[in-house]
C-alpha cells in the first residue's frame, strides 16, 4: 500500500535531521549524494568542503537565478518491508554572510569525515512531497 | 576519512541490490525517488508504475537523445559513523522489447507496493564513482 503524506506529515518525519541526499545537476548530469542534515526554520542545512566536486558543482549551479535542488530523506525496514520517503525540492543558496552562519550553526549539523567541512549550504523547500509504503 | 572507491568496489558493493535512489531532472526540477534494485549485467534495473510520475518524468526525459539520469545506493551504520555510497550515472530507458523484458526479468526485480508495476526501467552506467567514511 502506497500512501502520499501531507506537508506537516514529512517535516514531521524529517524534524530529527539525520542521513538525506542532495541532489542536483552537476557536470556529468544529475549528482546524488548523501550528508548528514538538519531542519532548522523549515529549511534543510547540510555542510560541505569548500572546493570539493559538491561546492564547485552547486557553486556554479547557484550562480543562476532560482537554481533547484532536490533532497531526499527516507527510513525503510527492509524485513517488513515498510516505510517512508520525503522529498524536499527547492533552492538552494550558501550561507554566506556572518549573520546567517551564526545562526544556522546552532542547528549543530554534524559531519562524518573528519576535515573542515566549513561550508555551510541550506535549501529553502518550495515543495515537500512523501511516501509511505505499508505492507 | 574519506576515501574514493574504484569502480570495481562499488560494483561489487551494489550487487546484491536492495534500496537504492534514482534521480533525475523532472517537471518540478530535480527529484529522487527510493525504488527497490538489482544490478543485472552492469545495469540498473528497477519497477515502476505505469503512467505513474515516475513514468511520466522519466518517459518525457528518455524520449531524448542521451537522457541521463543518476542512481545512488548507501549503506550507513549510524552509531559507528561509518558506511558508504555509489553514485551511478547513466542512461535511462524502457525497457520495451519482449526480449529484454524476458531477460531482466529473470533479474528478480521486487517491489513493495501492492499493485502492478510492470514497467522495468534500466539505467545504463557511464560513470560509477563511490566513497568511504571511516572514523
Amino acid at each position: 500500500m502506497l500512501e502520499e503524506l501531507d506537508e506537516a506529515e514529512c517535516l514531521r518525519l524529517i524534524a530529527p535531521g539525520g542521513i538525506g541526499r542532495i541532489a542536483y545537476s552537476g557536470r556529468y548530469g544529475p549528482t546524488v549524494f548523501p550528508v548528514n542534515y538538519r531542519l532548522f526554520e523549515q529549511t534543510i542545512v547540510f555542510r560541505t568542503a569548500q572546493d570539493s566536486a559538491t561546492d564547485e558543482d552547486l557553486r556554479t549551479g547557484i550562480a543562476h537565478a532560482e537554481y533547484k535542488v532536490a533532497f531526499e530523506i527516507d527510513d525503510f525496514d527492509t524485513a517488513a518491508r515498510e516505510g517512508w520517503s520525503v522529498l524536499v525540492q527547492g533552492s538552494a543558496h550558501h550561507v554566506d554572510s556572518e549573520a546567517e552562519r551564526a545562526a544556522v550553526a546552532t542547528a549543530g549539523v554534524d559531519t562524518w569525515p573528519d576535515g573542515d567541512r566549513e561550508l555551510f549550504l541550506r535549501i529553502v523547500p518550495s515543495r515537500v512531497t512523501g511516501r509511505r509504503v505499508r505492507r
